[in-house]
Protein backbone atom coordinates (compact mmCIF):
# COMPACT_ATOMS: atom_id res chain seq x y z
CA UNK A 1 0.00 0.00 0.00
CA UNK A 2 1.79 2.66 -0.81
CA UNK A 3 -1.69 5.16 -1.40
CA UNK A 4 -1.20 8.63 0.24
CA UNK A 5 -2.99 8.46 3.86
CA UNK A 6 -6.69 9.84 3.50
CA UNK A 7 -7.45 13.03 5.13
CA UNK A 8 -11.11 13.73 5.90
CA UNK A 9 -11.59 17.40 6.35
CA UNK A 10 -15.14 19.40 8.65
CA UNK A 11 -15.53 22.25 10.63
CA UNK A 12 -18.71 23.74 12.03
CA UNK A 13 -18.25 27.19 11.16
CA UNK A 14 -19.71 25.94 7.80
CA UNK A 15 -17.90 25.03 3.95
CA UNK A 16 -17.42 28.90 3.05
CA UNK A 17 -15.67 29.71 6.44
CA UNK A 18 -11.78 31.38 6.04
CA UNK A 19 -10.53 28.41 8.91
CA UNK A 20 -11.55 25.02 6.83
CA UNK A 21 -9.69 26.84 3.74
CA UNK A 22 -6.85 27.41 6.36
CA UNK A 23 -6.88 23.92 7.39
CA UNK A 24 -7.47 22.35 4.10
CA UNK A 25 -3.80 24.29 2.76
CA UNK A 26 -2.52 23.20 5.89
CA UNK A 27 -2.91 19.07 5.33
CA UNK A 28 -2.78 19.01 2.09
CA UNK A 29 0.83 17.91 1.44
CA UNK A 30 0.20 15.19 3.86
CA UNK A 31 -2.27 13.29 2.04
CA UNK A 32 -5.43 13.36 0.14
CA UNK A 33 -7.89 15.37 1.03
CA UNK A 34 -11.41 14.77 1.06
CA UNK A 35 -13.78 17.61 2.77
CA UNK A 36 -17.21 17.70 4.16
CA UNK A 37 -18.57 20.47 6.09
CA UNK A 38 -21.87 21.58 6.75
CA UNK A 39 -23.61 24.34 3.89
CA UNK A 40 -23.71 26.59 6.56
CA UNK A 41 -22.45 28.10 10.48
CA UNK A 42 -23.39 25.51 12.64
CA UNK A 43 -21.49 26.83 15.71
CA UNK A 44 -22.48 25.70 19.19
CA UNK A 45 -24.60 22.57 18.23
CA UNK A 46 -22.53 20.36 20.34
CA UNK A 47 -22.96 17.00 19.56
CA UNK A 48 -26.56 17.26 17.83
CA UNK A 49 -27.40 15.05 14.82
CA UNK A 50 -30.49 15.03 12.66
CA UNK A 51 -32.88 12.51 12.68
CA UNK A 52 -36.25 14.43 11.85
CA UNK A 53 -35.25 16.00 8.12
CA UNK A 54 -33.66 14.89 5.43
CA UNK A 55 -30.03 15.19 4.41
CA UNK A 56 -28.88 16.80 1.10
CA UNK A 57 -25.53 16.40 0.40
CA UNK A 58 -23.76 19.06 -2.77
CA UNK A 59 -20.33 18.63 -4.39
CA UNK A 60 -18.54 21.93 -4.28
CA UNK A 61 -15.82 23.18 -6.25
CA UNK A 62 -14.25 25.63 -3.55
CA UNK A 63 -11.03 24.09 -2.63
CA UNK A 64 -7.57 23.68 -4.98
CA UNK A 65 -6.36 20.26 -5.08
CA UNK A 66 -8.98 18.01 -3.26
CA UNK A 67 -10.07 14.44 -4.07
CA UNK A 68 -13.71 15.54 -3.47
CA UNK A 69 -15.32 18.14 -1.31
CA UNK A 70 -18.66 18.23 -0.21
CA UNK A 71 -21.36 20.70 1.11
CA UNK A 72 -23.91 18.92 3.87
CA UNK A 73 -27.32 20.59 4.92
CA UNK A 74 -26.78 19.05 8.42
CA UNK A 75 -24.67 19.31 11.84
CA UNK A 76 -20.88 19.16 12.14
CA UNK A 77 -21.87 15.25 13.53
CA UNK A 78 -23.64 14.66 10.75
CA UNK A 79 -21.16 15.42 8.32
CA UNK A 80 -18.70 12.85 9.57
CA UNK A 81 -21.40 10.23 9.70
CA UNK A 82 -22.35 10.49 6.44
CA UNK A 83 -19.27 10.96 4.98
CA UNK A 84 -17.61 7.52 6.55
CA UNK A 85 -20.69 5.74 6.18
CA UNK A 86 -22.24 7.16 2.26
CA UNK A 87 -19.75 9.31 0.54
CA UNK A 88 -16.11 7.79 1.25
CA UNK A 89 -15.39 4.50 -0.64
CA UNK A 90 -12.42 3.44 2.76
CA UNK A 91 -11.68 4.90 5.66
CA UNK A 92 -10.26 8.13 6.31
CA UNK A 93 -6.70 7.48 8.24
CA UNK A 94 -7.39 10.74 10.11
CA UNK A 95 -10.06 13.15 10.70
CA UNK A 96 -9.05 16.52 11.24
CA UNK A 97 -11.99 19.77 12.15
CA UNK A 98 -11.66 22.96 12.25
CA UNK A 99 -9.79 25.85 11.83
CA UNK A 100 -11.88 27.01 14.49
CA UNK A 101 -13.33 30.82 14.52
CA UNK A 102 -12.93 31.19 18.22
CA UNK A 103 -11.48 29.28 21.20
CA UNK A 104 -12.74 25.67 21.94
CA UNK A 105 -10.33 25.16 25.01
CA UNK A 106 -11.62 23.70 28.64
CA UNK A 107 -14.97 23.09 28.99
CA UNK A 108 -15.98 24.23 25.53
CA UNK A 109 -15.29 20.66 24.00
CA UNK A 110 -19.48 19.93 25.06
CA UNK A 111 -20.85 22.64 23.26
CA UNK A 112 -18.31 22.76 20.02
CA UNK A 113 -19.42 21.46 16.70
CA UNK A 114 -16.16 21.24 15.84
CA UNK A 115 -15.00 19.17 18.95
CA UNK A 116 -18.07 16.64 18.20
CA UNK A 117 -17.37 16.44 14.88
CA UNK A 118 -13.82 15.29 16.21
CA UNK A 119 -15.09 13.27 18.75
CA UNK A 120 -17.59 11.33 16.30
CA UNK A 121 -14.85 10.46 14.21
CA UNK A 122 -12.58 8.62 17.13
CA UNK A 123 -16.19 7.15 18.06
CA UNK A 124 -15.95 5.80 14.15
CA UNK A 125 -12.38 4.49 15.26
CA UNK A 126 -10.57 7.06 13.49
CA UNK A 127 -8.33 9.03 14.82
CA UNK A 128 -9.11 12.92 14.89
CA UNK A 129 -8.00 16.51 16.24
CA UNK A 130 -10.01 19.61 16.61
CA UNK A 131 -8.11 23.33 15.81
CA UNK A 132 -9.53 26.48 17.43
CA UNK A 133 -8.41 29.37 16.95
CA UNK A 134 -8.53 32.22 19.51
CA UNK A 135 -10.24 34.69 16.86
CA UNK A 136 -13.65 34.94 16.49
CA UNK A 137 -13.32 37.41 13.24
CA UNK A 138 -14.48 36.42 9.97
CA UNK A 139 -10.68 37.19 8.89
CA UNK A 140 -8.07 35.82 11.12
CA UNK A 141 -4.17 35.43 10.88
CA UNK A 142 -4.35 31.55 10.67
CA UNK A 143 -0.41 31.20 10.23
CA UNK A 144 0.50 29.54 13.74
CA UNK A 145 -2.45 27.82 13.73
CA UNK A 146 -2.44 26.08 10.04
CA UNK A 147 1.34 25.39 11.00
CA UNK A 148 0.66 23.71 14.39
CA UNK A 149 -2.88 21.20 12.04
CA UNK A 150 0.12 20.46 9.92
CA UNK A 151 2.31 19.04 12.58
CA UNK A 152 -0.06 17.53 14.76
CA UNK A 153 -1.58 15.88 11.92
CA UNK A 154 1.26 14.84 10.53
CA UNK A 155 2.34 12.95 14.25
CA UNK A 156 -1.33 11.51 14.44
CA UNK A 157 -0.53 9.33 10.84
CA UNK A 158 3.24 8.53 11.91
CA UNK A 159 2.67 7.52 15.71
CA UNK A 160 -1.50 7.19 16.38
CA UNK A 161 -3.72 8.21 19.21
CA UNK A 162 -4.34 5.60 21.93
CA UNK A 163 -8.04 3.79 21.42
CA UNK A 164 -11.11 5.95 22.08
CA UNK A 165 -9.11 9.70 22.53
CA UNK A 166 -8.85 12.58 20.46
CA UNK A 167 -7.12 16.12 20.56
CA UNK A 168 -8.54 19.31 21.06
CA UNK A 169 -6.14 21.45 20.76
CA UNK A 170 -6.65 24.96 20.66
CA UNK A 171 -3.94 28.09 19.48
CA UNK A 172 -3.56 31.69 20.83
CA UNK A 173 -4.33 34.44 18.72
CA UNK A 174 -0.01 35.45 18.19
CA UNK A 175 2.00 35.49 15.07
CA UNK A 176 4.24 31.73 14.61
CA UNK A 177 7.22 33.27 15.44
CA UNK A 178 5.38 34.64 19.17
CA UNK A 179 4.34 31.22 20.05
CA UNK A 180 6.22 29.14 22.74
CA UNK A 181 5.67 25.31 21.75
CA UNK A 182 2.91 23.04 22.42
CA UNK A 183 1.93 21.34 25.88
CA UNK A 184 -0.05 18.61 26.13
CA UNK A 185 -2.16 19.49 29.65
CA UNK A 186 -5.89 18.72 31.20
CA UNK A 187 -8.78 20.71 30.70
CA UNK A 188 -9.03 23.47 32.74
CA UNK A 189 -11.62 23.67 35.25
CA UNK A 190 -13.90 26.72 33.87
CA UNK A 191 -17.39 27.63 32.92
CA UNK A 192 -19.54 30.32 31.17
CA UNK A 193 -21.20 32.92 33.68
CA UNK A 194 -24.52 33.73 31.47
CA UNK A 195 -26.74 36.77 31.36
CA UNK A 196 -29.81 37.37 29.26
CA UNK A 197 -30.60 40.11 28.08
CA UNK A 198 -33.88 40.75 28.10
CA UNK A 199 -35.77 42.68 25.11
CA UNK A 200 -39.21 43.96 23.60
CA UNK A 201 -40.08 42.96 19.76
CA UNK A 202 -41.99 45.16 17.81
CA UNK A 203 -44.96 43.56 18.87
CA UNK A 204 -44.74 44.20 22.32
CA UNK A 205 -43.45 40.72 23.18
CA UNK A 206 -40.62 39.95 25.33
CA UNK A 207 -37.63 37.96 24.07
CA UNK A 208 -34.18 37.30 25.12
CA UNK A 209 -30.79 36.84 23.95
CA UNK A 210 -28.08 34.55 25.38
CA UNK A 211 -24.98 36.12 26.84
CA UNK A 212 -21.84 35.18 28.64
CA UNK A 213 -18.92 35.26 30.23
CA UNK A 214 -15.86 32.86 30.37
CA UNK A 215 -14.51 31.94 33.87
CA UNK A 216 -11.74 29.98 34.54
CA UNK A 217 -11.59 29.13 38.35
CA UNK A 218 -8.91 26.12 37.84
CA UNK A 219 -5.46 27.65 38.82
CA UNK A 220 -3.41 24.68 38.18
CA UNK A 221 -0.49 25.32 35.33
CA UNK A 222 -1.12 22.11 34.14
CA UNK A 223 -4.32 23.10 32.41
CA UNK A 224 -5.52 24.47 28.48
CA UNK A 225 -6.02 27.46 29.82
CA UNK A 226 -2.80 28.19 31.45
CA UNK A 227 -0.98 27.03 28.11
CA UNK A 228 -2.82 29.80 26.26
CA UNK A 229 -2.64 32.67 28.75
CA UNK A 230 1.18 31.80 28.42
CA UNK A 231 1.75 31.41 24.80
CA UNK A 232 1.89 27.80 24.14
CA UNK A 233 -0.84 25.72 21.68
CA UNK A 234 -2.64 23.51 24.04
CA UNK A 235 -3.29 19.72 23.18
CA UNK A 236 -5.94 17.97 25.88
CA UNK A 237 -6.94 14.58 25.10
CA UNK A 238 -10.19 13.76 25.38
CA UNK A 239 -11.66 10.75 26.18
CA UNK A 240 -14.73 8.90 24.98
CA UNK A 241 -15.50 7.21 28.69
CA UNK A 242 -17.77 9.61 30.43
CA UNK A 243 -18.15 7.70 33.34
CA UNK A 244 -16.86 9.40 36.75
CA UNK A 245 -15.01 6.22 38.25
CA UNK A 246 -13.66 7.37 41.19
CA UNK A 247 -17.75 8.18 41.76
CA UNK A 248 -18.88 4.43 41.39
CA UNK A 249 -17.92 3.32 44.63
CA UNK A 250 -18.86 6.92 46.15
CA UNK A 251 -22.01 5.78 45.24
CA UNK A 252 -21.70 2.49 46.53
CA UNK A 253 -20.90 3.30 50.04
CA UNK A 254 -22.09 6.56 50.82
CA UNK A 255 -25.59 6.44 49.66
CA UNK A 256 -28.00 4.57 51.75
CA UNK A 257 -30.04 1.88 49.54
CA UNK A 258 -32.34 -0.45 50.98
CA UNK A 259 -32.37 -3.90 50.69
CA UNK A 260 -35.17 -3.67 47.82
CA UNK A 261 -32.77 -1.15 46.46
CA UNK A 262 -30.01 -4.43 45.64
CA UNK A 263 -27.30 -2.64 43.85
CA UNK B 1 -34.97 26.76 56.60
CA UNK B 2 -37.67 24.72 56.61
CA UNK B 3 -38.32 25.75 52.97
CA UNK B 4 -38.64 22.34 50.81
CA UNK B 5 -36.15 21.69 48.25
CA UNK B 6 -36.50 23.76 44.70
CA UNK B 7 -36.44 21.14 42.03
CA UNK B 8 -36.05 22.02 38.28
CA UNK B 9 -37.60 19.83 35.98
CA UNK B 10 -36.77 19.96 32.44
CA UNK B 11 -36.47 17.46 29.33
CA UNK B 12 -35.71 16.94 25.63
CA UNK B 13 -38.72 15.49 24.52
CA UNK B 14 -40.81 18.70 24.64
CA UNK B 15 -43.07 20.17 27.75
CA UNK B 16 -46.00 18.02 26.03
CA UNK B 17 -44.43 14.72 26.53
CA UNK B 18 -45.74 12.19 28.35
CA UNK B 19 -42.32 11.39 30.04
CA UNK B 20 -42.35 15.01 31.87
CA UNK B 21 -45.67 15.03 33.29
CA UNK B 22 -44.74 11.40 34.75
CA UNK B 23 -41.37 12.91 36.19
CA UNK B 24 -43.23 15.99 37.74
CA UNK B 25 -45.20 13.67 39.51
CA UNK B 26 -42.89 11.41 40.58
CA UNK B 27 -41.05 13.98 42.43
CA UNK B 28 -43.94 16.51 43.67
CA UNK B 29 -43.81 14.82 46.37
CA UNK B 30 -40.33 15.72 47.75
CA UNK B 31 -40.42 19.29 47.02
CA UNK B 32 -41.61 22.55 45.47
CA UNK B 33 -41.29 22.17 41.98
CA UNK B 34 -40.67 24.02 38.60
CA UNK B 35 -40.63 23.04 34.82
CA UNK B 36 -38.72 24.84 32.34
CA UNK B 37 -38.66 22.79 29.19
CA UNK B 38 -38.53 23.14 25.13
CA UNK B 39 -41.62 24.22 23.61
CA UNK B 40 -41.07 21.62 21.16
CA UNK B 41 -39.23 18.00 20.47
CA UNK B 42 -35.34 18.12 20.89
CA UNK B 43 -34.21 14.63 20.64
CA UNK B 44 -30.75 14.21 19.65
CA UNK B 45 -29.86 17.34 20.06
CA UNK B 46 -27.11 17.09 22.19
CA UNK B 47 -25.23 20.23 24.38
CA UNK B 48 -26.73 22.73 21.72
CA UNK B 49 -27.00 26.17 22.62
CA UNK B 50 -29.30 29.14 20.97
CA UNK B 51 -26.18 32.09 20.25
CA UNK B 52 -27.75 33.16 16.79
CA UNK B 53 -31.54 33.08 17.70
CA UNK B 54 -33.39 35.21 20.13
CA UNK B 55 -35.10 33.20 22.71
CA UNK B 56 -39.49 33.04 24.38
CA UNK B 57 -40.95 32.11 27.55
CA UNK B 58 -43.87 31.64 27.93
CA UNK B 59 -45.76 30.32 30.86
CA UNK B 60 -47.90 27.11 30.43
CA UNK B 61 -50.70 25.92 32.86
CA UNK B 62 -50.04 22.56 32.02
CA UNK B 63 -48.94 20.85 35.10
CA UNK B 64 -51.04 20.90 38.53
CA UNK B 65 -49.56 21.66 41.56
CA UNK B 66 -46.16 22.71 40.77
CA UNK B 67 -44.68 26.17 41.36
CA UNK B 68 -44.36 27.63 38.11
CA UNK B 69 -43.90 26.33 34.52
CA UNK B 70 -42.44 27.48 31.33
CA UNK B 71 -42.09 26.60 27.59
CA UNK B 72 -38.82 27.73 25.82
CA UNK B 73 -38.40 28.02 22.35
CA UNK B 74 -34.59 26.35 22.67
CA UNK B 75 -32.49 23.53 23.63
CA UNK B 76 -32.69 21.79 26.57
CA UNK B 77 -29.53 23.24 27.55
CA UNK B 78 -31.00 26.53 26.63
CA UNK B 79 -33.79 26.01 29.33
CA UNK B 80 -31.17 25.04 31.90
CA UNK B 81 -29.16 28.14 31.33
CA UNK B 82 -32.41 30.72 31.24
CA UNK B 83 -33.72 29.10 33.82
CA UNK B 84 -30.84 29.21 36.28
CA UNK B 85 -29.96 32.64 34.91
CA UNK B 86 -32.85 34.72 34.75
CA UNK B 87 -36.59 32.67 35.46
CA UNK B 88 -35.80 31.61 39.47
CA UNK B 89 -35.20 33.48 42.10
CA UNK B 90 -33.51 30.81 43.63
CA UNK B 91 -31.23 28.23 43.22
CA UNK B 92 -33.02 24.74 42.57
CA UNK B 93 -31.28 21.85 45.24
CA UNK B 94 -31.57 19.42 42.09
CA UNK B 95 -32.42 19.17 38.89
CA UNK B 96 -33.80 16.32 36.94
CA UNK B 97 -34.51 15.68 33.30
CA UNK B 98 -36.86 13.00 31.15
CA UNK B 99 -38.19 11.01 31.65
CA UNK B 100 -36.97 10.39 28.33
CA UNK B 101 -39.37 8.28 25.50
CA UNK B 102 -36.18 6.06 24.80
CA UNK B 103 -32.92 4.73 25.99
CA UNK B 104 -29.51 6.96 26.44
CA UNK B 105 -27.22 4.84 28.15
CA UNK B 106 -23.46 4.22 27.07
CA UNK B 107 -22.25 6.67 24.25
CA UNK B 108 -25.88 8.19 24.32
CA UNK B 109 -25.20 10.42 26.97
CA UNK B 110 -23.29 12.54 24.27
CA UNK B 111 -26.25 12.85 21.81
CA UNK B 112 -29.04 13.43 24.06
CA UNK B 113 -30.60 16.59 25.20
CA UNK B 114 -32.02 15.14 28.06
CA UNK B 115 -28.20 14.15 29.85
CA UNK B 116 -26.86 17.58 27.93
CA UNK B 117 -29.90 19.52 30.20
CA UNK B 118 -28.68 17.33 33.62
CA UNK B 119 -24.94 17.90 32.29
CA UNK B 120 -25.13 22.15 32.42
CA UNK B 121 -26.90 21.66 35.43
CA UNK B 122 -23.79 19.79 37.02
CA UNK B 123 -22.06 22.69 35.19
CA UNK B 124 -24.04 25.33 37.17
CA UNK B 125 -23.16 23.13 40.62
CA UNK B 126 -26.56 21.99 40.78
CA UNK B 127 -26.73 18.49 41.74
CA UNK B 128 -28.50 16.42 38.40
CA UNK B 129 -29.74 13.47 37.02
CA UNK B 130 -31.24 12.70 33.71
CA UNK B 131 -33.91 10.01 33.31
CA UNK B 132 -34.82 7.54 30.38
CA UNK B 133 -37.05 4.61 29.62
CA UNK B 134 -36.61 1.98 27.39
CA UNK B 135 -39.97 2.77 25.06
CA UNK B 136 -39.83 4.84 22.11
CA UNK B 137 -43.47 5.09 22.12
CA UNK B 138 -45.29 8.25 22.98
CA UNK B 139 -47.59 6.25 25.46
CA UNK B 140 -45.19 4.22 27.64
CA UNK B 141 -45.62 2.51 30.97
CA UNK B 142 -43.57 5.04 33.65
CA UNK B 143 -44.44 3.36 36.23
CA UNK B 144 -40.97 1.63 37.13
CA UNK B 145 -38.63 5.05 35.67
CA UNK B 146 -41.53 7.11 37.96
CA UNK B 147 -40.67 5.72 41.07
CA UNK B 148 -37.04 4.88 40.19
CA UNK B 149 -36.66 8.88 39.73
CA UNK B 150 -38.47 9.53 43.30
CA UNK B 151 -35.73 7.53 45.01
CA UNK B 152 -32.57 8.36 42.76
CA UNK B 153 -33.96 12.17 43.33
CA UNK B 154 -34.43 11.82 47.20
CA UNK B 155 -31.11 10.16 47.17
CA UNK B 156 -29.33 13.27 46.13
CA UNK B 157 -31.23 15.68 47.94
CA UNK B 158 -30.45 13.79 51.20
CA UNK B 159 -26.31 12.77 50.23
CA UNK B 160 -25.92 14.77 47.79
CA UNK B 161 -23.30 13.84 44.82
CA UNK B 162 -19.83 14.22 44.08
CA UNK B 163 -18.49 17.78 42.72
CA UNK B 164 -18.39 17.98 38.78
CA UNK B 165 -20.89 14.49 38.30
CA UNK B 166 -24.01 13.97 37.48
CA UNK B 167 -25.73 10.87 37.34
CA UNK B 168 -27.20 9.28 33.88
CA UNK B 169 -30.24 6.53 34.86
CA UNK B 170 -31.49 4.36 32.32
CA UNK B 171 -34.56 1.89 32.89
CA UNK B 172 -35.31 -1.25 31.19
CA UNK B 173 -39.20 -1.05 29.63
CA UNK B 174 -40.62 -3.90 32.76
CA UNK B 175 -43.10 -3.75 35.41
CA UNK B 176 -42.43 -2.02 38.46
CA UNK B 177 -42.27 -5.75 40.31
CA UNK B 178 -40.28 -7.50 37.60
CA UNK B 179 -37.59 -4.58 38.09
CA UNK B 180 -34.35 -6.41 39.82
CA UNK B 181 -33.19 -3.13 41.42
CA UNK B 182 -30.53 -0.77 40.80
CA UNK B 183 -26.94 -1.60 39.28
CA UNK B 184 -24.48 1.35 39.53
CA UNK B 185 -22.24 1.13 36.77
CA UNK B 186 -19.86 2.21 33.91
CA UNK B 187 -20.81 3.13 30.54
CA UNK B 188 -20.50 0.40 28.38
CA UNK B 189 -18.14 0.54 25.05
CA UNK B 190 -21.13 0.84 22.54
CA UNK B 191 -21.58 2.66 19.62
CA UNK B 192 -24.42 3.51 16.44
CA UNK B 193 -23.19 1.41 13.19
CA UNK B 194 -25.03 4.35 10.83
CA UNK B 195 -26.32 3.77 7.31
CA UNK B 196 -28.23 6.42 4.89
CA UNK B 197 -31.05 5.77 3.31
CA UNK B 198 -31.05 7.49 -0.26
CA UNK B 199 -34.15 8.55 -1.44
CA UNK B 200 -35.33 10.77 -4.31
CA UNK B 201 -37.80 13.45 -4.03
CA UNK B 202 -40.52 14.44 -6.03
CA UNK B 203 -38.23 17.40 -8.06
CA UNK B 204 -35.97 14.20 -8.97
CA UNK B 205 -32.91 15.59 -6.60
CA UNK B 206 -31.59 13.09 -3.61
CA UNK B 207 -31.83 12.54 -0.36
CA UNK B 208 -30.65 10.69 2.60
CA UNK B 209 -32.46 9.50 6.05
CA UNK B 210 -29.80 8.36 9.13
CA UNK B 211 -30.80 5.11 10.15
CA UNK B 212 -28.61 3.06 12.75
CA UNK B 213 -28.05 0.37 14.92
CA UNK B 214 -26.85 0.18 17.94
CA UNK B 215 -23.83 -1.89 18.57
CA UNK B 216 -22.64 -3.06 22.61
CA UNK B 217 -19.18 -4.45 21.85
CA UNK B 218 -18.39 -4.77 25.74
CA UNK B 219 -18.30 -8.08 27.25
CA UNK B 220 -18.12 -6.32 30.99
CA UNK B 221 -20.71 -7.28 33.54
CA UNK B 222 -20.05 -4.07 35.40
CA UNK B 223 -21.66 -2.06 32.53
CA UNK B 224 -24.96 0.00 32.10
CA UNK B 225 -25.79 -1.82 29.00
CA UNK B 226 -25.23 -5.62 31.01
CA UNK B 227 -27.36 -3.75 33.68
CA UNK B 228 -30.28 -3.06 31.20
CA UNK B 229 -30.11 -6.27 29.71
CA UNK B 230 -30.45 -8.28 33.04
CA UNK B 231 -33.60 -6.08 34.57
CA UNK B 232 -32.06 -3.50 36.12
CA UNK B 233 -31.88 0.01 36.14
CA UNK B 234 -28.75 1.49 35.56
CA UNK B 235 -27.07 4.29 37.18
CA UNK B 236 -23.68 5.86 35.31
CA UNK B 237 -21.99 8.81 37.42
CA UNK B 238 -21.02 10.80 34.44
CA UNK B 239 -17.73 13.36 34.91
CA UNK B 240 -17.42 17.02 33.63
CA UNK B 241 -14.05 16.32 33.12
CA UNK B 242 -13.26 14.95 29.27
CA UNK B 243 -9.42 14.85 29.44
CA UNK B 244 -8.40 11.28 28.80
CA UNK B 245 -5.87 11.43 31.77
CA UNK B 246 -4.18 8.32 30.76
CA UNK B 247 -3.24 9.73 27.10
CA UNK B 248 -1.49 12.44 28.41
CA UNK B 249 1.84 10.72 29.19
CA UNK B 250 1.50 8.13 26.37
CA UNK B 251 1.66 11.34 24.23
CA UNK B 252 4.54 13.18 25.85
CA UNK B 253 6.65 9.72 25.42
CA UNK B 254 5.27 8.14 22.26
CA UNK B 255 5.27 11.28 20.25
CA UNK B 256 8.66 12.72 19.30
CA UNK B 257 8.78 16.40 20.00
CA UNK B 258 11.42 18.33 17.83
CA UNK B 259 13.33 20.50 20.30
CA UNK B 260 11.44 23.80 18.50
CA UNK B 261 7.88 22.02 19.88
CA UNK B 262 8.92 21.93 23.10
CA UNK B 263 5.72 20.86 25.26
Amino acid sequence: MSKKPLILVTNDDGIAAQGIRELVEAVKPLGRVIVVAPDRPQSSMGHAITLDQPIRVEPVDLFEGVEAAYQVSGTPVDCVKIAVNKLLDERPDVCVSGINHGLNSSINVIYSGTLSAAMEAALEDIPSAGFSLDCVESRCDFRASAQAARIITEKILKFGLPTEVFLNVNIPNLKPEEIKGFKVCRQARARWEETYEERIDPRGRKYYWLTGRFVNYDKGQDTDEWALANGYISIVPITLDFTAHHAISYLLNRWKWNNNDNT
